[in-house]
């Protein structure tokens, strides 16, 4: 299995605020008749940290039951403490999980020095029984992983890639350039799937890919394909609904986007919000450019 | 029991990365014999966000044994969740605590609104038996509790007081200055204890405390008595150690500072560490330098 | 000449965007009426940066005119450059200014480390024929002064004191505490005066006082009275102003209220615009309740 | 004449802290054999805000005379003042300065909103007489430039481009893609030379080419001539220096890089330092490495 292509990080679906499993399988139906290449289970976008250990465990038990073998199967299993980051990932591995995601512990931000980070990494790796992928994103985390320590860090052989979300691309052509050959850096932000392809990124890990998993997917072929021109075109059209369901309106703003394309995106869990009318209003419009763009074949 | 003084939030030890509640009796038995009025159980510095469950409950159940009806027994059960918040609060208020300390949910800093975070505090005071204290301390959440949005909160019949930690002493001031007569209002950076008592604040929630608790409370004491000239003078005696233990060495320099003082401090959990040698040397000269000032009765 | 008090950095007045002297006079006849213990000119709130060299040269030589030698005459010199500020700072000497006020030079934010910074301020004092005092503004100029670098500052005879507006209380009582006796430590923020005052700031360089002299001096002077606790009810009175004509509004919020108090506030330079009716009925409103707190006796 | 291309922000020349007009004469004989499309004089690496008037007129006359024709002579013209930058535009006109590049003011930040930016560009636009690129440089200016405003800026005849220093390529993608056909795009990050091109960028405007021209004006060929991964290669290569003479030491290490290059560079301004003999030793070794991957012809 190659690490690459465009990976939904996968948005946990609730009914009355309790975790509606056969939504999730729906969903999945429909997203795995599209090209994308696997699917992040528990990133930030699927609203872990508003998931208790068992809520947790179901939702991976259903994505491996969901997830052909010939698509990724990525599980976030990054916790604050290095002992229950390394104990969870080893369970997700018994369960089948391919690759974990393990985030920065970022609490303590002032603490969080690059040798600390460093040793927390080191530690996981050593002792999961799958690869890890780094995830660096400083806007939720306060905390940054820098290219010098990323490059250290793809030397050890159970550390095989990075989601950067920062957005940063000139951080994330230091990455790629500095780190072991066959190390898999996505970026984990929509708006700049096109320029991180061109310094040579795998692919993404998107949030707005939930909703839109064909745009994402025709971007990644497009350049892939050599057909650069379009790929920018398009990325240029799927920028504004990229920002809006993620930066704007957060992940309730992104479920809405979901309700729109047919998939069942429902209410985020509180304290976060599901936003009005307008804003539902605003996404429709914004979706429904970007559907004619892709009808009528010219991105 | 009137919510104000000075309150530690406690330290949770650890033995071999065990849970080591005897030690933590044993810490109780000194903090006891002070001057303290109460203490903060699961805060921040108790490492919160590397126990899990079963350790929660624990380091509750043993300080509620431990900490006499005289004085307050407080307990961080903020989460992400509103609904895990209320849960986790009302078995606390089952187990004996005295009242609560909620922190902001952060993660999605983006999407913490004030009226988000509004609706958030309402939720879980309304839910709540025991009464709630608001904690905000942006420098760990990026997240910040503007005062007019405390003014409103502290309408609320079980919204009783805050903690802020921002160190903002104008902030601070607002606070008081507009929320409700009876709203206890603590500071939780020991560096402006003084000034915030000058400006109103009913007493500190100081990290420091766990390892020079008479310290803090002579200070309250000397102002309440209305020697503010010494006050200040031990208040600038007291900064460099509360400096150095917190916002330069963290939670590690914390626990050395306990195992000078007399303490049990041990290791804090990975991915933290504890300092080397050098700030070891360097905590024991701040203590010393402090020792000495309190034993010539001069502050 | 004691540095202590209240100076207000003095508005500079224009005429259909035509430096307007007269107008300054004017003022100066009511605000040297007040308990004011002397002026900044050519401080932020003067504008300094929208004035040539002639302009610059006028206000200060009309602020000479009018200033009586009972009070302070300080003056704005840092420039980016340190020989341009060598020059300017004696050239305000030869021109009778009793002591400046230099600013941390910023463009350059990422090369201002302590050090250059220290030997900037130390060779402009090498070379200054007045004294000088440091100017720490973060919030405009990205560049923190810490309390250990003011204090070896200070030990300079001829740097006699600082202008902190950093609003930050913590860091104003280490920079008492650290530097020399007699070092003149000034806030530069209103709604911290009182604050200030309690840990032991000689005084307060306010742009409200303005357009507020008395009340600004009211506080000063019941604090040293010992009357504390009328000194914070009236600071809680002023606060809600002092932040709308800085924080809020602007220099432009600034001159309206000076307009309402009966001084020739006027408008500021472009691109600084003058806010509309709603902003001016709001300050209106503010100054209304202020005044009666004062005309009732009770602060 | 076509905006596009690479062009330095030239640095000026001092010896004993005077301006040094014949060593500008000898960089700019060099620089003219070079593939520079251009020069930015008076930009922030010029150190413009250390130089008076008569300096700034001295360094755009003889820019004049050593420009030929066939290149862009660009010149920083922005001012706090919206009038001084009018007039200074203007005089720039007169002496021959194919375009100006007008910065974002900046000193009173919180003041800066969309509306005040936009009003002060247009202005100056409107009273111009030749075309202005704005200048958007947020780790200086504490300011950004949304692409929104830009797009609606580059509707004026007058407005024909702008400088996006932000290193940011998804704003730097939005600019392009939101603003007017023609509208020239350059970024002042040299490090994301390469994706800045990839999205559409017309040329840099870069520090680092005032010591190594003939690397970024190759890196733009390769580009252009559709070697993109040669492009990209060399782009890696050259990042580390980049960084280094800029971000990591100032103007003074971008001075010593122009030194190690055979251009005269010299020391900058104070409180502006020129670094000492390890960094000069660490930007030998950056150089050299460069070098001999340019000599080896393979990018």
């Amino acid at each position: 299995m190659k690490l690459s292509g465009v990976l939904p990080p996968i948005c946990t679906p609730f009914e009355n605020g309790v975790l509606a499993l056969d939504k999730l399988k729906e969903n999945f139906d429909r997203w795995n008749g599209t090209g994308l290449s696997g699917f992040l289970v528990l990133g930030s976008n699927g609203e872990v940290v508003y998931l208790n250990e068992k809520e947790r465990l179901a939702m991976v038990e259903v994505s491996r039951e969901s997830i052909p073998s010939s698509k990724i199967m990525m599980v976030g299993t990054g916790m604050e403490s290095t002992q229950e980051t390394i104990d969870f990932t080893n369970q997700v591995a018994k369960m089948g999980g391919d690759c974990a995601l393990v985030v920065t512990p970022c609490y303590f931000k002032g603490s969080m020095k690059p040798q600390v980070l460093y040793d927390h990494f080191i530690a996981v790796a050593d002792s999961s029984k799958i690869g890890i992928l780094l995830y660096n994103v400083p806007q939720f985390t306060g905390v940054n992983l820098e290219p010098e320590w990323v490059a250290k860090l793809s030397e050890h052989p159970n550390i095989i890639g990075i989601k950067d979300s920062s957005g940063n691309i000139g951080q994330l052509s230091e990455i790629i350039h500095l780190s072991q050959k066959g190390f898999a850096v996505f970026t984990g932000s929509a708006p700049v799937l096109f320029p991180a392809l061109c310094v040579g990124a795998v692919g993404g890990i998107l949030a707005v890919a939930n909703a839109i998993p064909e745009i994402c997917v025709r971007i990644y072929n497009l350049f892939k394909e050599g057909k650069v021109d379009e790929a920018r075109a398009l990325q240029n059209r799927m920028t504004p609904l990229a920002k809006a369901v993620t930066t704007q309106h957060g992940i309730g703003g992104l479920k809405i986007a979901m309700d729109i394309a047919g998939y069942f995106g429902g209410n985020p869990r509180s304290p976060l919000i599901k936003p009005g009318k307008d804003v539902e209003e605003e996404l429709k419009r914004l979706s429904l450019q970007l559907q004619n763009a892709r009808v009528g074949g010219r991105a």
